[in-house]
């Protein structure tokens, strides 16, 4: 138990969540679902009751120190692993790797996103206490969770896995991009695919193994400054190096090219609310199908919008409009056809340019 | 020119332009078009070049007495009449005339709406002097503005005249309401039939005439305290009496009952900004016929919108929408397709219904 640890990657923008995700205060700090509890402390309130707490870190980017730190003030200081620059997974988590290391060289390790929303807690408590054992006991695995899909989404990446044994682990054989609705139907149908999780879990040993194999690029960098980890010139060597390791996720650089990946296969109500439509997806819809994650609506021959305002005390009225994005948050209005929201980014590179960085 | 007096009602809720106008702050103390000026202040403005200041009176409800003052602030006390219920122009307008009949029995009247567009100022300005001119030369003669219509519009009355005399006087034969497009299209083309602006000119004795002919129910009561107008007891008086007076319009009351009813043809970019129609059948369009009454605006693949937002600092951003009203005031956030609009008074009501009154 006291060799469990936990790493949440806290430092995504969350672009694709605009108007409500800005860059200055990304979607994992907001109480999207009004539970007065951030997706971030949802997150920790959840590994906190299977891991000790003093043995959860998060890393993020330094923007958001502060930030962390007021949604969390039980961590500890050092618990926060602070990146200088935006470098995508890979190096977050060789950077928290090379730390727990220096702290335990037996730890195992779960490592999750701030931003996910997990509906049946007890089922995703037993999984991780299940992969933690997994990877306790198999040398130097690479575990996955792969999420049973309950449609075929397009949305997510897929893994696909040789045949599970009792406790549901699979090998795995390939991971894919995002499908179109063609290929995502046939591998709903197939039973072999499931979503990609984002949720790795693996002993020290075993990341460490892989990242010299595969990430030498970072992994010789941090071997040079091994001994200063979890020491005060940790901050300075991270603060020099850290900007020159690639930018390159964990999948990419790592969990495609392995061949000792596993796959833990799971079905605990999980989406990851990277976007609108994944909002809308595991959103409570109504007899016309709208999802509002607002107090005050009043909806006449609407269907199928997601509708979402900051401001409690705002009423919402609409009237005739389908399909559609209607979210405020800050100085921003967007309404937006679901279908296009993958063009919001370019609406945010368009108002910064226009009106200034205030409205990114 | 000291004989002429103008009484502008100021007493209107503009509930058919909610969010917009609220019945706390209807839209005629609105700086709609963001010059400094409300729709109330800039009508004042109009007729203070050509009646003298203190012959300038506004009819309103009580509740709206600070509004006045502080917009207004040049007006002396007695020059705001309140009323203390709403009872449609025909009480407002027997109020008013008995009050200047009090001050000079010899007074010529111009009767206006506070929260009509003039474009063309001088042009009403002189249609004004022309009008309060006829009406002191032609004895019991009740004279209204019609607008040549430039379009078929079914959102205004129209009244029909016969030929008019080269000064543009036309006597007329009879009004109309709100027309279909078909019936619309046949007023436009036929040359006959211009917009019913509201806008009415007399002297105090055809007005007090033709109120005991065909509103004996108003007149009577208000005989009664006849000696009290311009005192210090009228107040009292009003409050007792007027709550009794009919909800009754004047085009209904008098206009359309009476034979001596002339009609000036005048032509100076005339609207009624009663509705969210108007105000984009006034707007300026862009390429895609979008009108913005806002700052901050990006617009992608939207036609036909109007797009009204309070806040200055606001970006709002529109993909995918056309034809829809998007305003945005105070409290209420309200998106509607604009040939719905009528229904507005329906969303108000069950606004209060559902969430209370702070949102009517």
């Amino acid at each position: 138990m006291t060799n469990n640890y936990c790493v949440i990657m806290g430092g995504g923008i969350g672009s694709r969540f605009w108007p409500f995700s800005r860059e200055t205060y990304p979607k994992q700090f907001l109480d999207l679902f009004g539970t007065g509890r951030s997706l971030l402390q949802m997150t920790y309130d959840r590994f906190s009751k299977i891991i000790p707490q003093e043995n959860i870190y998060i890393v993020t980017n330094e923007s958001y120190s502060d930030l962390i730190k007021g949604q969390l003030p039980e961590l500890d200081e050092n618990q926060i692993l602070l990146e200088p620059t935006r470098r995508n997974t890979a190096p977050s988590i060789a950077y928290a790797t090379y730390h727990i290391q220096a702290i335990n060289p037996e730890a195992n390790i779960v490592v999750a996103p701030s931003d996910h929303l997990i509906v049946h807690e007890d089922v995703f408590m037993e999984s991780v206490k299940k992969g933690l054992l997994f990877v306790q006991e198999h040398g130097d695995a690479l575990l996955t969770m792969g999420i049973r899909p309950s449609r075929p989404e397009t949305g997510y990446g897929y893994i696909q896995g040789y045949e599970a044994d009792a406790g549901g682990f699979a090998k795995v054989k390939t991971f894919t991009e995002k499908p179109d609705y063609d290929l995502a139907k046939i591998f709903f149908d197939s039973g072999e695919f499931f979503w990609n999780s984002g949720i790795f879990l693996w002993n020290v040993a075993a990341i460490q193994k892989a990242l010299h194999k595969y990430m030498p690029e970072i992994s010789a960098r941090f071997d040079l400054g091994a001994p200063v980890f979890n020491t005060p010139e940790e901050k300075s060597f991270i603060h020099q190096n850290f900007p020159y390791c690639p930018n390159i996720s964990i999948d990419y650089a790592v969990m495609e090219k392995a061949d000792n990946v596993y796959m833990l296969c799971v079905d605990y109500g999980w989406a990851d609310l990277g976007t609108w439509g994944s909002l809308y997806d595991m959103g409570e819809k109504d007899i016309d199908n709208n999802v509002k994650l607002t107090d005050k609506t009043m909806i006449y021959e609407s269907k199928g919008n997601v509708i979402a305002v900051e401001d409690p005390k705002r009423l919402v009225v609409v009237q005739g409009i389908d399909n559609c994005i209607i979210a405020e948050s800050g100085n921003v209005l967007m309404i937006c056809r679901r279908e296009e929201e993958q063009r919001i980014k370019q609406f945010i590179a368009d108002a910064q340019l226009i009106y200034g960085k205030e409205y990114n």
